[in-house]
Parts: structure tokens; sequence; C-alpha cells
């Protein structure tokens, strides 16, 4: 199920064929998953989409990929995003994450969450020390 | 504010002292920030959540200790926890996470908050190929 | 699946036909979705709930109704209700959301989460010409 | 702060007035919190939103008073609600949480983060035996 | 479909046997759910988890189970996670919580969530007479 | 406080002054809000962010820019974002958002929450009629 279709035949667009292109030359398969089929709705927002998926998550920043994707997990999980969750494990995967890292990345993510909600339910203040204006 | 009341004389209690001592070892500084002043009003609670916090976030895991705490920064953004968001930047810092490694961590989590949103506006079905029961 | 039983006869409750009727009157269509068939297990709740609903969702107001939907759907993205994202696009379209509304508004809630996530990592002080009090 | 100014004299609107006196003599006390007195600017969704809370947190029902509002805390704290947290926290203590009862709230709370964290991390499929369809 | 893969003899590992083992003996049943399934994927997490989860949950403590259950679905409608409200929905059935409190745990748990969203749209000022340190 | 400093010479930067310029001609004011003097921290994130800003809430699209405002503060209310929240009520205010449209947003905000709500906690079926790739 979905709340938009997908295209029937995605690459009859110019600029979907060339996102498409690019995500099949990127990852060496021919096989295009459902974000990118159902984003192709909406060429430009499909382009834009991926345009700036390339530029966060490539590999030539000051973090490398797998940590990216495991960060991309931990958002994912907190959002409650089943498909992300699916799809983000799967590249992380791809990019070399353990299964010893992967139920490492969930007890820190679990541990995360239990401890953000034990303190939004004392309120409490936040030191001052934290505050980086104060330190510049 | 805050919606219990941090104890005046936290070493008084035993198992306040023990943690307290700990925790200004492992880091060598007499300061104790707010979250552990106020959980001490239930010395179990303080010991149980100290404890697990040593145990996941110290160094001898598969994930290096900064790492874990940029994946700590990203599940208390998404579940907007104000106290966390500032703590474990600061933690991520002590631990040597750069300026550019800061915002690269920004750009991560926004990209991902953001396809999120458009992945749950969309409700796709998740492809079968990211099922890793299917894969075993 | 669900966590509580949809009643076999829902009409066999007054209370329950009345709403019902309700909605077929000002649908034009016999058929009930499950949102009101699960709620009608407790009668008192569907009926206020519907109340609720027509009252605030109706035409005679100052925001036309598909913006109302539009509105709805973007809670219901940001709280990760599937039925729900579902049931209000659904909404959205019969009162006349075209596809390139539904586009653009995946794009303003995509764009709203990242600012929201972008904000909240860098945990800023609230500008004082924001504060509607200072305007009186 | 706030996003709209609390009216200077709310008890010249006679909704408003209305309300108030019944807030006042509910609780004993003069004292109105700021949520009653900055919804007071619209005074037909101020009586609305007083009317819910009188019957759905009342004491005549199935849960007592008390317990209710420790689910009110739950849910305030999951969706980062400050000023909800603070509120029904007072309101709570006011039906006779005691500290105990607080702290272990706080556990349960923080558990079922958790919990909700990893088995979302996990994606695992839902027992068929959970299905309240399959009992009835 | 899930992000990990529950072993396919997991009665093999002696950690997973005993918590297994465990589970069944409180619960006088064979039947293992899902999330201890997949959990045994990491023997060590399992431990960990169904111990916290037996030490708060347990009966010997001030809030009695049920409710316990009940504050558990209510996290868990909040953070959107899909199974836990079914197998905690399940749970509070098993120890008592009858149709009629199910469905006003729902009326509780949907107002909070209304007023959550009505007062951080408003963004008021917390009132000083909630702060638990002003009243020590 | 902050976890991140705003530059102290934000102008002294080509890029970032550019956007700075910007933002004044385009607003007709010297101010700049908070949002942009801390992402100035890092001139290429600021200039993507107000390069995306600027596309989709821009005038000339599908959706009038008051309505994409609205829609903009509902789903920062749902993820708890109170900064977005203060920023773009003003902006919305700017655009000609009256009292009665805002106090009416917020109703429906309320509301779809309530039903968010309530629906996860009985986690029902969708119904197959909603599903768009029936239909096309």
């Amino acid at each position: 199920m979905s709340t938009l279709t997908a295209p029937e035949n995605p690459d009859a667009d110019d600029t979907v064929k060339a996102v498409f292109d690019d995500i099949r030359n990127s990852r060496g398969t021919d096989y295009i998953n459902n974000i990118w089929r159902y984003l192709a709705r909406d060429p430009a927002l499909l382009k834009d989409t991926w345009s700036e998926i390339k530029s966060v998550m490539g590999s030539d920043t000051h973090i490398d990929s797998k940590t990216k994707e495991m960060i991309y997990i931990a958002v994912s999980v907190a959002n409650a995003c089943s498909y992300c969750v699916h799809s983000h494990t799967a590249a992380a995967k791809a990019k070399g994450m353990t299964d010893a890292e992967q139920t490492e990345l969930m007890r820190v993510i679990a541990l995360a969450a239990k401890t953000n909600h034990l303190v939004t339910a004392m309120q409490i203040p936040v030191d001052s020390t934290f505050d980086a204006d104060q330190k510049k």
C-alpha cells in the first residue's frame, strides 16, 4: 500500500532515467528500491533527494560512510520509520557493519532512549558548563 | 525547575557516594552534572543508570566511544531531549569530536529526519530484499 | 491485527447506528472505514470522536477543509501514524488535493523535519522578537 | 515567551469567567495556571478543553484519578511536552502520588522507551497470538 | 521481515536456554514471543533485557503490575511502536485489564496527546508553582 | 545556551555575507535570527539550508506561502521543536495568519494528535480502499 503511485514506466522521463542510471551505477545493481521508484512520481523531488543523499552520505567526508549509516539508523528508529530502518540497516551492512556492531548500535540507541525519557520526566536544568557560547 | 528535588547532601547516602566517587574518578573532575544529582533522589536508580552507561558507553567495545556519543546525540535530537543533546554533545567533544564532525553529524541527522518524513508520507512497502530473515 | 475487536453487528447499538448513519450520509457512501468500526467497541468514544471530527474538520470555518486535511496529514506523518496518513491523504484527495499539491506538501513536511532536527541539535536560544507576549 | 498572548482581563468574557470559576471551585484555589490563561484567548477552545479534561480525568471512572495522571505523565514525557510533564506531575502529587511511585513511574517509562527503540531497530513481526481479532 | 535473524536453535546457547526457561516458567506456557526469539541473536542483550523487565515490571513494587503495563502501553503508543503496543496490551489483559479499562486508557492517552500538542503550539511558560525545587 | 557557537563576525565570510544579505533583502530588515547566525558556523550548511527554505517556502508554487507556514508549524509542534514553533508562527503571522486561523490551526493539530494516538493504540488495519496503488 502507499499514498501515491509509482510511475509504471519511470525510465520514460529523462530526469528519472538519469537518476536511476546513477543509482544503478553507484551500486553495481539494476535493482531500484521503492523509495526511488515512488519518488519518481515527482522527478524534481527524486533528483534533489538523490543528490542530497549522495552528497551527505558519500565516502569523501569527515565521518566514514558506515558510521553515517549507523547514525541514520539511530534517527530512523527514534522517528519510527519502518522503511528507513530496513533500508539503512541494509546499507550499513553493505558498507561493512558487522553483527556485533549492529547489536551494539541497538544497545546505544536503546540506552539513549531510556535516559532521554528519564531526563524528560525529571525536567532538570541544563548545566551551564555544557553551554558552547560560554566557552568561546 | 524540575519535577523532583535533588537531595541536598547526596554524599550522605553510601550508594550515592560510591557512584559519585566513581563518576569523579572516571572523569577526573569533582563536578557532578545535574542528571546524576537529581537521580540521587533514588539511589538504586542512580546506581543502575550509571552502571549501564559505563557498560554500554565505555571504550572496550566494537564501536569506539566517540562514535557512540554521536549516535547518542542523534537519538536525543530525534527524541527532542534538550538536556541530553547538551550533555552528550559535551561528552562527544570531550572524546575528540571536531567542529567539522559535529556539523557533519548535524547534516546526517537532518537528512535522515527529512527522508523519514518523506517515506512516512508515502507509506511505501518495504522491499523484500531488505529482509534479514530472507537472507539467512 | 488489532488490540481490540470491532463489534460484529455494530448497527445493533443505537448510538453506533446513529453515528454510522451520519457518516454514511455526510460522505454519500455505505462504506464505514476501520477507525469507526473499531471505535464502535465503545459507543460513547465513537460518538465523541466523530462529533469532534465533524466540528473541527467541517467546511464552515476559517481554514478551508482541504487545507485542514493537509495539516492533519503533516501531524500524522510526524507522529508516524500509518493508518492516519493513509486515511487523511484519501480525505484530502476527496476534497480536491492535486498530485502537485500532495508532493509539495511532502516537500514542506520533509523540510520542516530537517530544520526541526538541525535546530534541536544546535539548541539555539529563541529570539526575543518571536515572543507574542512582548508584542501585545 | 509564547506564540499567542493571554488576555489581560480574562474574566471580562463570560465563557472564560465561567470556566475559571469552575477551575477555582474544583481545585479550591484562586490560582489559574498558564494553560488556561493562554487558552482563554479562544473562549470556545478553553471551554471544550476544560470540559474534556474534567470528563476524562475525573474520579468517577474505571481507572482511579491518580493512575490517570501517571498515564498522562507517561504520554507527555514521550511527546517531550515540558509544560505538560510539570503540570501533570504536580496534579499526580496533589492526588497522592508518593516519591516512591514517582521514581517507579520513571523506571517504567524509561524501560518502555528502551524496548520501544530495541524493537523498532529489529523490526520484528507481531506474533499472531497478540491479535484481538483472532481471539474474538 | 526483520533487520536481524532469530537464531534457528536458540536453546543450543546456554544463556539463551536459561532465559527462555525462565520466561516459560514465569508465564506457564512454552510459547516464546518474537522479541525474545530475535534478541537471542545476542545472548547478553537478551539476558539483560529480560532481567530488567522482570525487575521493573514484577509484582512486588509500589505500583501494581496491571497499572505498570498500562503505563507501558501509553509510552509505546506515543513512541509509535506497533509491536510493543500489541505485546503490552496482551500483557495488560493477562494481568486483568478489562475492556472498559482499555478504552478508558485510550481516552487518557488521546487527551494527553491532544493537550501536549496544544501546549507545544502555544509555547507557554511553566508556572513557577510547579517547580519541585522551589518547594523543598 | 547552545551546542555550538555562532561566529562573532559572520559577515567576514563571503558565503555567509551573501546569504545574510539575501535574508535581509528578502525580508526588508537588518535583523538576522538565531538559526542563521548559528548555522553560519558552517557556511556551506547555512547556504544550502537557506537555499532550500527559499525554494520550498517561496510564493511561486501550488500551495500558498501562508498555508505552507501553517503546515510547517504543524510538523514542528509534533516534533516538539520549540524554536521552530516560535519562528514559523512569527513567519505565518508575517504572511497574514489571523488570530482565528492560529487557534483553528491549534485545534486541527490537537485533534490530529488525539486520533493519531487513538489509532496507534488500536493498531487497526489500513482499509484497502485507501491504497493509491490499487486505484491507478
